[in-house]
């Protein structure tokens, strides 16, 4: 990392990064505050800014709570951005937002974590792409939580020790029943409204889609389908894709098939199927199962699993931020990873017919 | 029925169909021999024949010992056919000889059920069209087992009284690790070696379209990719698709992913995840389970699982078979029926680039 703003705050002297937090909304609470929590000794609020001056104050207390001192709260993210005492921000406000206020961000010499998906549409995701090129100095990372899950990086291991042989065929299901009535994300009018290109779709595809690359490699489309049920929340719901992955290190190319479906009863939950020649996994949440046809016996199946319970990333993104910040190592969570995760999916939903 | 054969043999008078087993393989002995023992009262093998001399005695000695009597045998099905005590036969050869001999059978007067795939290619399957259009006095039918399973009728009947609500997914899978070593169907040369078109992804490709095609009605193939993993069962052995169904009375139309394949280790079998707005089903085998997310608690699933044993239809698709020679009513498993899930699989086939 580059010297300017970064040498104030060495992260070996034990100083706390001061975290300023742009938007109190949903992700805010539920998502990063819990994380930051647990990360007391490394990083503090020192900032809250929301539109709504009751979130901003309630937020505020919060951090007030935590840190036994007063936070200040601002309804102008500039004001939060001219701030000395501000080293670093989370942008975690509706997606179409993040390209203005990360610009803002870094102009003011701030970091920036971004919430996923990275921007509003790929046009604004390229400019993205140009803030981190023109500001080497400060680390840019995407909220991307998967990407930390401890789940997954036990999975990616257990594939390259070849414990299923060679990947014959993924499948990664998304599946939920999203209702206005029992969840509050279906109640966000800048999702349900589409502010940014693919709504829901997108939404949960690029965590899906940051899953798979991180396991499998890029991902080429061959075929997509995209389609609504309930229209309460949004113009899509489902999408249907086949894919080619490039493969990585250690673990094959395959064919796939993505299945995101925010209308479905019954089932729900991220689950992955990986059929191998030597074997299958199944990835159900935090839970990895191997089932492996015995050898003398081809009818018979012999399972193993493993339970890997993690808090889905948040507490490793933060990590990652301070670890890049310190200039330790470039963040895995980077804009340009954000950028290919956005630009799969907003392909997907292309080549579907069901492009903005 | 027309008058011929038929009033020859009214089953009415509880007089016993007297069939030709033309093809004394894995069919006849592990499939349809079975069943017809089941059916004492109703059938009689009473001519066996096969080109391999030890095979055609071998099956008529069981047929000896099942009735007490002596059965012929010949390895010339031309002289079976030229019997005056067969009425109907069952053609279970390599599916290249199935419209050839089906043609001789019905020139020479006999009823015939059919082993699927229906014919080689589309080109016989319509010639196939053309015999049953030419001879209505006769009953030709395909041995499509699974229209005739028990689980696939329950099934239907619970997505019918609204079980699952809207139909909002379909994935289907069949999926098996078909070794040459441990499974006498790779042996075979005729199926791994194509002697008709698509080799074992039609010849269990259509099994898996006639369940599909009875509980969803007709299906669109929108997108379709076959590949290769072990070469020593031919030339393919994967097929990824995406349909659209027609929906049927009392199921809705609805998108889904077909996914056929004889390389994978750890995971197998016939399995549907049918996944609706109100419910999700599975059917595993002959299992059936529903699974529904609680409405006052969404993230709680309620399950309920029936278990429904068959026998995959042999018996029942015997059953119809005299049934309709009974003049009772026309077969399930019609040549049409036949035709349709034969054009279905081969056209996915072709879409994927993989025709012959």
């Amino acid at each position: 990392m580059g010297p300017a703003n970064h040498e104030e705050h060495d992260m070996s002297q034990a100083q706390h990064l001061r975290l300023g937090i742009i938007g109190a909304g949903i992700a805010a609470n539920d998502l990063h505050v819990p994380a930051i929590e647990k990360l007391q000794d490394k990083i503090r609020i020192s900032a809250v800014c929301n539109r709504s001056p009751e979130k901003a104050r309630r937020l505020a207390a919060r951090a007030d709570r935590l840190y036994g001192q007063e936070t200040p709260w601002f309804t102008d993210y500039t004001e939060l951005l001219a701030r000395e005492d501000v080293d670093a921000v989370a942008v975690l406000l509706p997606v179409d937002l993040n390209y203005r206020v990360t610009r803002s961000a870094v102009e003011a010499g701030k970091h920036v974590l971004v919430e996923k998906p990275l921007a509003a549409n790929l046009e604004e995701g390229r400019k993205m792409l140009k803030l981190e090129e023109d500001h080497p100095e400060l680390v840019m990372m995407v909220a991307e939580n998967f990407r930390y899950r401890r789940v997954y990086r036990e999975a990616a291991g257990m594939l390259k020790s070849g414990a299923i042989g060679e990947i014959q065929h993924i499948r990664w299901d998304f599946i939920m029943q999203m209702l206005p009535e029992t969840n509050k994300y279906a109640r966000t009018s800048w999702r349900t409204g589409h502010s940014f290109a693919g709504g829901f779709v997108t939404d949960g595809g690029v965590h899906v889609i940051s899953a798979m690359r991180d396991l499998f490699g890029d991902l080429s489309i061959s075929a997509a389908e995209v389609w609504s049920t309930n229209p309460e929340i949004g113009k899509m719901d489902a999408l249907l894709a086949q894919f080619t992955s490039s493969g990585r290190e250690g673990i094959s190319p395959a064919r796939g098939t993505l299945h995101i479906n925010y209308s479905v009863n019954g089932l729900k939950g991220m689950r992955a199927v990986i059929m191998g020649t030597r074997g299958s996994m199944i990835i159900d949440d935090v839970d990895i199962s191997i089932l492996k046809n015995s050898e003398s016996m081809p009818d018979e199946s012999l399972s193993e699993h493993r339970h890997f319970p993690d808090d889905k990333g948040y507490r490793g993104e933060y990590e990652d931020f301070l670890s890049a910040i310190s200039g330790t190592a470039a963040p895995v969570s980077s804009i340009t990873q954000g950028y290919k995760d956005l630009e799969t999916i907003l392909g997907a939903i292309e080549l579907a017919g069901g492009g903005s």
